[in-house]
């Protein structure tokens, strides 16, 4: 059985050979001289925010597991510079089958594969200490092409602009780590390997702390009223963290905060503006939002946890399920309220049906992509759990050693 | 009597929602419209450089106590985030009183309230450990007022320029800092909690590197000159770092480096050039601004824990007075002698009674914020250490397992 | 014996203070007034984001050995401080002597003395543990000094064009690095202090992913096309980082991740792409350049630590010859073929003495580099183990205790 094991581990390597020979086949072809590639841009900052956000601030706010802590830094890098490549490969592959357009490789394109990955950052959250490299990466092209697909449904049939179809980052990621995740087996009570130390909270609060400072820019980056949607995420962002500690504080025993709390928290505020930050005119909406997002985000956690995870037989090992699901389902909802009252006031309610039909639509793409992440998660997770790509024995959870040669 | 503690650290939340509330309430009725809010600017870069700086880096600068780290970071953010809006609401409702004048909420307005907060996060390190969320919440919001209406005379009465009123932010946080602690009882003497370990001190490094590389940014963001600005300060920056290593071997026993020196001196340069960075016109002057910065940290240090704390029986946690209290001062006199030379070389030391009143108003603006801060200090000492906001047992000091869940 | 060593160790503050007043002579008097020092420039996010790679990456990403984190992060510290001013004052007397021409100090020349600093930073990780900081001090200065000439070198005598000079110092910083600690005793084979921890392996990636972060910014800070440089230098470090994934579990037992491949291997595409960013016109080129950097750095690291170092004693403590020189050896390489093709092509391959002209000088350069770093490496680590600067014994290597006042 261990035999079984050990021999598929040994083809990472050559699953990403076959990919990165991919990768560089189509630049080869796609992109042939520079003139039509480097597009004008001075991206250059707000890229580079973007992206040391996602390498380095997701894999630290990642390393919440006592010995998990060389997979889950060095495995979300791993993802990361594969998934950028592969997620241009994929926008321009579906992009060439649909019309003949001109392919600018710029600094926007690259911007919107880091952004595409963060569902997939997002979705390595719930199967953390689960699933080996090789699912990891077979789960990874699966979802940045189920993506493209849900945002490009979207944007044809629902005319969601392009940057919001984005911003669905977050609900997708999250809901398809959950079905993901649903399809793994569940760790042996006894173990305790899946606990934090106060060591590796300290490491993830680092990695928190720069998520959190980085997060305006991720909200601004593709929007087009750029100054706007940064005050406003910070302001929702200010007001969520400060909410966090309260509502640590108000939720657990004697009054004591608790890390995870934070960890979870303080991002909800950036969740949930993300796709009304460019266009909040108020600023005390957008602090509104942060603090609904903290609420639902703290609330959720000890619901989820007691009622609903145990219900579904669920294991999101770092709770990306309350952390990012939640959050990013209330401000889909808020988008959808705050443009139904924009425009209806605008039109002092008369035109109740265009109305309807705006209602309709944002609702649609909202449950669109739910649903889109739900089944073809659950189709993710039956296909990562059979016999050919099952790479770890329960037992071996969430360790590194499994993985990684680790001298002590 | 434990009970007594126990009881009043849950109302951590309802003060923070109280607060919380009130900013809302501000928001809405000051800032009605998106029009007259977002003035235009390109400051963001600066602005996030300083927050990250501030959020981040002190976070970790701070991390010096073996079991403090959750505390350290957590606190400092909560404090961040809860003053910068307190800081903007302070700051409006003050100019309402005073005059009718259109206010912009603008980046600028962020970032002169996080730079406020500096002075906050600088005090914070002298009680670190011995305060409770409570109390370092209600002396963030008397600092904060207090700190404005210092600002206030400096600039209405002496004509001080508005950006610098706001770089006495060291000199004030580190003497208000010092004031509260010395009404704080003394800790055990047997208590080993306040020492560091070799693991703090290393995050407590990474803290101290990302503040010194950010601090260019710090210094510049309000100035006119920011080239000069930034130049200068890092020349101070470099000459105070390399300083700091040699007078630590120089001091120290068997010639070998202390990393509390490193820690304080590497930045007093930086707090030294502060209120000069943008009008030196001589590299070589901010040379010698960083070296004899360092040189004051450094004897400062063992001066004053020799002499000075036990005298006054202050326990300094994190040596604020000679890392920042004494290099601000220090920069203070130099700006002063500095503009004198500056003056009196243009008029060809003519004109000597405007020199002397230059001189006098200078070193009003200095004696004003000393005392201010020494005196609302020790106030705000005596009003922390009543029976009702009293919530720390001496034995409990510099313990993270007193605030925060902590599985080992 | 030891009191000798000791008596040594005190000298450190004293030529720290000799330099330091070297250069702020240097500044009075180079320097006189503003007008002429700060030349226009918004050079300064770029600026920054090298210099928080030099001073917080590399300071980081050093700290492989179990017992000298403080040593690693201090010093490097330490030594970019002082070695940037001291570039500064090398750079301008070199151009003093041979030409009267207008100096300026402007962000352009800190960035060019970052970045030469970057060659002593590469040299330190393979002296690293086994130089006292007044042989790193020594060390520092010669090699500013000699890369400085070996630049000139090659931009009069060879007509390099500037800031390619600038670029040969991995190949230099790598070579020099070696041929100094081949110098050096070997520690006794029973010490298991140069060993790498879980933690320190964990930190070291911290900064290893901070350098990767920032590399495109290093390699475009000086280059004309900046915006090529920078996303040919991504795509690079892109297919390297997934490449040394790839050959790390190929190449180690039981298809393991070793961390100490991922933390080479990664910077590997940054490093072999250095010459030639700002000039490659197809993405695809830069993608196979950082795939063959990876597989250079990896391979080379199992043939040096097996045949290589032992044969010819070396005891290069970081890997610095397989993570930078082997690359930058490549990218050189890769540099001379890239434009002989081009040239070739543009000409249809008439004028075929000109590019064999080309070749020459282009080999001549490379050849000049490597010879002028070993022969100056070999004469400086002689000169380091003469018995006057002879400060640490070998059994007390690898320890921070014998540098720092460490307390438990």
């Amino acid at each position: 059985m261990p035999s079984r094991y050990l021999s598929f581990r040994c083809s990472v390597p050559w699953l990403i050979l076959f990919l990165e020979t991919l990768f560089l086949i189509h630049t080869y072809f796609f992109f042939p001289g520079v003139d039509d590639i480097y597009s004008p841009s001075n991206f250059y900052p707000e890229f580079q925010d973007v992206n040391h956000m996602v390498i380095f601030g997701f894999g630290f706010f990642l390393m919440v597991l006592r010995r998990y802590g060389f997979s889950s830094t060095g495995f979300n890098f791993l993802l990361v510079v594969l998934g950028v490549q592969c997620s241009v490969l994929v926008e321009d592959v579906l992009v060439f089958l649909r019309v003949q357009q001109i392919i600018f490789l710029s600094f926007c394109s690259l911007a919107k594969a880091v952004v595409s990955m963060t569902a997939v950052v997002i979705s390595t959250g719930a199967v953390l200490g689960k699933a080996s490299p090789v699912q990891l990466i077979v789960m990874t092209l699966v979802e940045l092409i189920v993506f493209y697909v849900s945002r490009c449904i979207n944007k044809t049939l629902l005319q969601v602009p392009d940057h919001l179809t984005l911003m669905h980052v977050h609900l997708f990621g999250a809901y398809f780590g959950l079905a993901v995740t649903s399809r793994f087996p569940e760790p042996p009570p006894g173990l305790d390997k899946n606990r934090s130390t106060p060591k590796s909270d300290l490491l993830s609060m680092l990695g928190t702390v720069f998520v959190w400072v980085f997060w305006p820019s991720f909200n601004s980056i593709l929007a087009d009223s750029k100054r706007e949607a940064v005050l406003n995420t910070y302001f929702a962002l200010a007001v969520s963290a400060v909410a966090a500690f309260m509502l640590s504080a108000l939720t657990s025993k004697d009054g004591k905060f608790r890390m995870t709390h934070i960890h979870s928290a303080v991002l909800a505020g950036g969740v949930t503006i993300s796709y009304t930050a460019h266009s909040i005119q108020h600023p005390w909406i957008a602090m509104i939002l942060g603090l609904l997002g903290s609420v639902i985000t703290i609330l959720g956690s000890h619901c989820l946890q007691r009622c609903f995870n145990p219900a579904f037989k669920l294991k999101d090992t770092s709770g990306i399920h309350f952390t990012f699901g939640l959050p990013a389902l209330l401000g889909a909802v808020a988008a959808v309220v705050l443009s139904v009252v924009e425009k209806g006031i605008a039109k002092q309610w008369n035109n109740l049906s265009s109305l309807g039909y705006l209602v309709f639509v944002d609702v649609g793409a909202l449950c669109q992509t739910i649903s889109t992440a739900l089944v073809t998660g659950l189709i993710t997770g039956l296909i990562l759990n059979i016999k050919l790509l099952k790479a770890v024995h329960v037992s071996k959870y969430f360790d590194d050693q499994f993985y990684w040669e680790v001298s002590f």
